[in-house]
């Protein structure tokens, strides 16, 4: 299963060194030849200090990442660092135009290297329990890297074309098979955040890849309700919610042939929707190249309806639930999962004491009102 | 261990009906003759369309309250809802004076009256699972209930006297002691959000009270692992947890003779305190009156450590946590979360795709060094 498909193999890549060591790997057919461009910048080793504290109460590792505090923080246009360099301004990628690259955050919430997660859990482990102890910590391994969807500055993800959508999905795929390498890494995830309004610090067209060294908290419970329920009922947790919603019809945004994306029956924000392939793979190198390529036509479409529901740039954070690295065999499926904080023109949704507090989330909006909007915007 | 102490069962308190039925109580020695101040608007019954829905995926339920879209948003400060009645407003309170006072929330999240939950459940359960099926719902049983720190609109807690914060507290103990006793409600949450960057849609300082019909995700995490804690030690989770933050030491904001307050080891936000009393008590009703009074004195302290971190009002969720109604003599113990989103000046912490998406925390400030800042800060 873990074989790329043609479509995405085939566009080409090359890497790069960034002045501090970072890598760089530029995706498609531009620059024609990026050693023709090395970073000039002098750029000083970041000192990264990442650590993975145990939150005994939640039973959840939390990432300590000071170093992080001083990071970029929304540059003016023309201080872009994720824009081409040119003579009067050296950013992140050293060539003068791309198509899509991907490079080593320079200030990352996970750190590389280090050393492999079990024996530096070991260390702090409580003897009696087996569990990490009461103020069990270790390195915050992994990695997080910057994915560049355009070198246009004023782009959106909205806004591509299909082909520039398969470039950015052979880099998705790209990465999420070679971090999967990684010693340590259990989760590939490629998201975007996007809009000041959800905290995104930059404004150029960017999402973001994080390989996690333990399975994050969501997907645990994603994991024990497929067992759960594969052990109850003797069938795919996934697969039965896709052909629920696909009978009730009365959530679903839009179906293709490979797709169909639905706002969740019990959708936590206002404006939810999950694109899920009809066809359960786990993970998006097992993705078939029908299923990429109609992918690259109706999720730009998506985000445009996102953009006309309140006549402005959606703030939305737009996110791959991919099976962990270790669990690509099981009823885990791939999926998409977009949500805007928008609930009504100035008005965001806030997780402020019921949701932050306790976990229990309240939305205003029904799923089918959501949907029927969704629905009724054009693309 | 229910009864309620002396210090705050001897606060006067007088319960009214507003004009479309609604309860208000008035806690405190104002105002005199709550009676003679009926509520003199006309005003028609909200429709409440509360419901829950079962996430499959997270095993969750979601509350769905698509009535509240149009609650009351920032109003002027001459509209303010919280503010005493006067003869050329007609407001919440009908009083012309008032000390405390707590009331139904006219847009609550979770509606009354409501059946009881498991009748209402078992319609909707997967026979072959006993859990809730792949589109179970409930109605949105349970209560959200407002309550108003001061009469004035511009005080904040952190500004309240002891005596002030100590009427505040009888009337926590109040509505958690009665909530607790209305059928189907399984956990009492007071909890303050405050600033308009965490959502808060009023300004004048007032609080929530949500009596939910089930445990909530957060809570339900506590109690497994208080049981597995247990389990495998034969110890109180908490009680080691508060005696080794006191052994660490460098995690500690303020010590008291009955209350500790820290920044828990694995913290999630910027600047985050747990205030825990020294000897575990389920909740509030069962706090000692020598606690309660040292908690009025802390707490606007703490809070005003909170306000001086940037030099202005913090925004913040303060939060009681408290035993289930049914884990009153489990290892559960109250203990008050509060946080700031504000991690510099100008820039807040948001809940982008890999808390939102993953349940992944990231924070960018080490608690240890939150800690040392807010010992820092005079109050």
């Amino acid at each position: 299963m873990s074989s790329v498909p043609t479509t995405v193999s085939s566009v080409p890549k090359a890497t790069v060194a960034l002045a501090d060591g970072r890598a760089l790997t530029y995706f498609g057919a531009i620059p024609k030849r990026p050693a023709d461009y090395p970073d000039r910048r002098q750029l000083p080793a970041t000192g990264v200090q990442s650590e993975e504290r145990w939150d005994s109460l939640l039973s959840e590792w939390v990432v300590i990442a000071s170093h992080r505090q001083d990071r970029t923080f929304q540059p003016a246009a023309d201080a872009c660092p994720l824009c081409p360099s040119s003579a009067g301004s050296l950013t992140e990628i050293p060539a003068p135009e791309y198509e899509v690259v991907v490079f080593e955050n320079r200030f990352p919430t996970l750190a590389t290297p280090a050393p492999p997660a079990q024996s530096a859990v070991a260390r702090s482990n409580d003897d009696r329990t087996g569990q990490p102890g009461l103020l069990a910590s270790r390195p915050g391994a992994g990695r997080c890297e910057v994915i560049c969807f355009s070198q246009d500055h004023s782009a959106s993800f909205a806004g591509l074309s299909a082909d520039q959508a398969a470039t950015v999905m052979a880099a998705w795929v790209d990465r999420s098979v070679e971090l999967a390498r990684v010693p340590g890494v259990e989760q590939v995830y490629c998201f975007e955040n996007r809009g000041a309004e959800i905290g995104a610090t930059l404004a150029h067209p960017h999402g973001q890849i994080y390989a996690y060294p333990s399975i994050t908290p969501r997907t645990e419970r994603m994991l024990a309700a497929c067992a759960s329920y594969r052990r109850d009922t003797g069938r795919g947790l996934f697969d039965d919610l896709l052909a629920a919603e696909q009978a009730a019809g009365s959530r679903i945004v839009l179906t293709g042939s490979h797709w169909t994306a639905f706002v969740p029956f019990a959708a936590r924000w206002p404006y939810e929707v999950h694109l899920y392939p009809h066809r359960r793979v786990p993970d998006l190198a097992a993705l078939p190249p029908a299923a990429t390529t109609e992918f690259c036509e109706l999720y730009p479409g998506l985000l445009r309806r996102f953009d006309r529901l309140f006549d402005a740039p959606a703030p939305y954070v737009s996110a791959w639930h991919q099976a962990p690295v270790r669990h690509r065999d099981g009823d885990f499926a791939l999926h998409l999962e977009l949500f805007t904080v928008r609930r009504a023109p100035g008005k965001l949704k806030y997780l402020a004491g019921t949701e932050s507090g306790m976990g229990a989330f309240a939305n205003d909006i029904t799923p089918e009102a959501a949907a029927s909007r969704l629905r009724a915007m054009r693309e």
